[in-house]
This record gives C-alpha cells, structure tokens and sequence, in this order.
C-alpha cells in the first residue's frame, strides 16, 4: 500500500471507530433513560426511546456500508481486517440492545395503563449489573481493553441469575394475587429483554476479544 | 484476478455456500425436533436438540474464519463481497434461531416437571408460522430467491399478532386458574423465542435481498 493509501485508510478506519463510539454513546443514553423510565413509569421518556431507534438503525446502516467500501478499496489484512469485519457485527449487537430499550419502552408504556404494581426486588440489582455490562463493553472497544471486555463475559452469569430469581418471585406473586397477572407478564418481558440485553454486550465483548487477540469465541 | 486465482476463488465461494447450506439444514432438523418435542414434552428429543447446538457453534466458527480467508487472500469486489459480508451475518442469525430451539428445549424440560397442562390455542399456528419462515429463508437462500426472501418479510407480522393473542389467552388463563401459573410462564417464554426465531428468519430475508440486489434493509 502506498503512503497515501495508507494515510487515506488510517482515516477511514479513525472515522470507522468515531462513528461505531457515537453508536455506543446513543446506546449509553438510551440504555440511562430506559432504566429511569422504567423506574418511574415514565412514558414521555419511553416514546422519546422508542423515537430515538431510527437513529441507531441509520448509524448502523451508514457503518455497515463504510465497512463494505473500505473492504472493497482497501483490501485490508490481518488486524485491520479483523477489525473490520468485527465492527460490522459489534454493530448489530449494538443495534438489538438498542432495540429492547425500545421494546422495554413499548412494556413501559402497556404498565402505565395498568394500575400500579410493586417491582420485583431484584430488578434494581438486574438492571445494575445489565448496565454496567453494556457501558464496559461500550469502553472495552473504545479502550480496546481485552480484560474488561472478560469480565463483561463473566458478569453475564450474574444477570441470569437475578432472571432466574425475579422470574421465581414473580410466579409467586401471581399465585397470590392472580389480579397483578398483566403487570407481572409485562415484568416478565421486561427482564427477558434485559436478560438479551446482557447477551449482546457479552456478544460484543467476544468480538473485542478477537480484534485484540484473533480468538475466535462464537456460542 | 488470473484464472487460476478465479477458479480457486469460485471453489471457495461454492464450498462456503454448501457449508451455509449445511447450517442450514441442521437448523431445520433442530427447529422440527424441537417442534414435536413441544407438542409431546419430549425430554429426550428436548436433550439431543440442546446437545447439537455445539455442532452449529463450531460450523459458525469455521465459516467465520473462512469468510475472513477469503476476504484476505482473494479481496473479492461488488457481489462476491456483498455475498461473504452477509454471509457472515446470515451465520450469526441461523446460529441464534438454533439457541433458541435449545432455549426452547430447557423450558421443554422444566414443563415435564410440572403438572401437564393445555397448550395455548394458537400455539399450533403460530409455530407454523414461524416454521415456513424459517424454511422459506433457508431455501430463499439456496435458490437466491428475492421474492421467497420478500414473502418472508411480510409474513413476520402474523408471528406477532399470535403472540400477541396467546400473551393475552395466558393472562386469562392464569388469572382464573392460579394453579397453572408456572406452566403459564413456560409458554411465555417459548411464544418469545418462537417470536424470536420468526424475527432472525427476517434478518435472513433482508441479507438475501442485499446480496441479490445491494439494498440495506436494516433496522
């Protein structure tokens, strides 16, 4: 490759990581103002999370293309191309969690035409250790961190277990009072989808892991 | 590109598509296991379903770094890129929709457990539905079939709307029958994987439709 082939390449693969870290700040935003609308029953913050998922697919759509283009101009290799083609699933990942922010916002909306029920008691610790999971990951690609993006992998087991205990006490709670079924269902989505949420920042933690390492962990 | 390096590329690229194919139909054999382990409570079924994802896993593996080979060794242009690159996004979405008839088989396993209950209504049709459109994406692909993949898209909206109707048959269900409540929570579940698969089977259709025609349908 010629020196301005190169100095040409190094920009496109600089604006690659600004747009795939602009990405990960619209998630980060998303991901806060779902918690506090869920918090809250909040259901202006929710259609304004709902609203605001086009603008992610857009991203993606853009990065998705530049990928393709820089793989066709640039013919890259080994690291550069590792990166490439794990940015354009880093991409997806980043999309779907995006995408149960919207969903848990759809979930928001249908309980605030409920009346009001208690939440689960684990459901501050889930979303906690969610949110973390997503912001490290977010941080591990910017800082291109391997070890933090290994202890994302290892905090997933955590965010099963709190699915697991919510997923006990809401069935008892239904039991009891069968008249919080609507809202216990609604809750029950809700953690499924912050349980997937999880997922996809371990995802995304594992293509970190190949960028740095070439180690491929896919399952 | 010489001959050669074209004949060996066109090796390459078929052994990829017969290896995608393959996946391909593994995920078939899975997903109608897994459709008769549910109508039947099958453990057995259910346990050999969970055992095969490894073998999907490794092939996801293997065709991941191919995909990567080929981008390196032969930097392939227009179609042939758009090919590999949603290849490598085909990959991942089959790979999903085969967790998630093991995801469906651990619930399979947990409603053994318990007392046996009726299934909901529409849970046949929705599992139809859900099914053509798995094999509808396989075989759109097989054939690079634009309007199969199109048919697929537009079929994923009545996945949804028995989702919907079986969420709602549930809630009644539980709220006057308490007793079934962890059954109950069973098929919630399976409803959203089956909603899932229907989901991953539409990315599908969009990657076909971007290989035979260039249009990014994200989102």
């Amino acid at each position: 490759m010629g020196i301005k082939m190169r100095q040409s390449f190094i920009a496109q693969l600089e604006e690659l990581n600004n747009k795939v870290i602009k990405m990960g700040s619209i998630l980060e935003l998303s991901t806060n103002e779902m918690i506090d609308a869920l918090d809250t029953i909040d259901v202006e913050k929710a259609k304004k999370i709902i609203a605001r998922d086009d603008e992610i697919d857009l991203l993606e759509q853009q990065i998705e293309r530049e990928c393709i283009n820089i793989l066709a101009q640039q013919q890259p290799l080994a690291t550069d191309l590792r990166k490439i083609t794990s940015i354009m699933k880093i991409i997806t990942d980043i999309e779907r969690i995006a995408d149960q922010c919207a969903d848990i916002s759809e979930y928001i909306i249908k309980l605030s035409n409920m009346p009001k029920t208690k939440a689960p008691a684990d459901l501050g610790n889930m979303i906690e250790a969610m949110k973390k999971m997503v912001i490290d990951t977010i941080d591990s690609f910017v800082e291109a961190d391997i070890e933090k993006a290994s202890a994302v992998m290892e905090a997933d087991d955590a965010v099963d277990k709190y699915f697991d205990n919510i997923c006990k006490e809401l069935s008892d709670v239904m039991q009891k009072d069968p008249s919080v079924v609507p809202q216990s269902i609604c809750y029950l989505m809700v953690i499924k989808y912050l349980e997937r949420m999880a997922d996809h920042a371990t995802n995304i933690a594992e293509w970190i892991t190949f960028i740095v390492t070439g180690d491929l962990i896919l399952g």
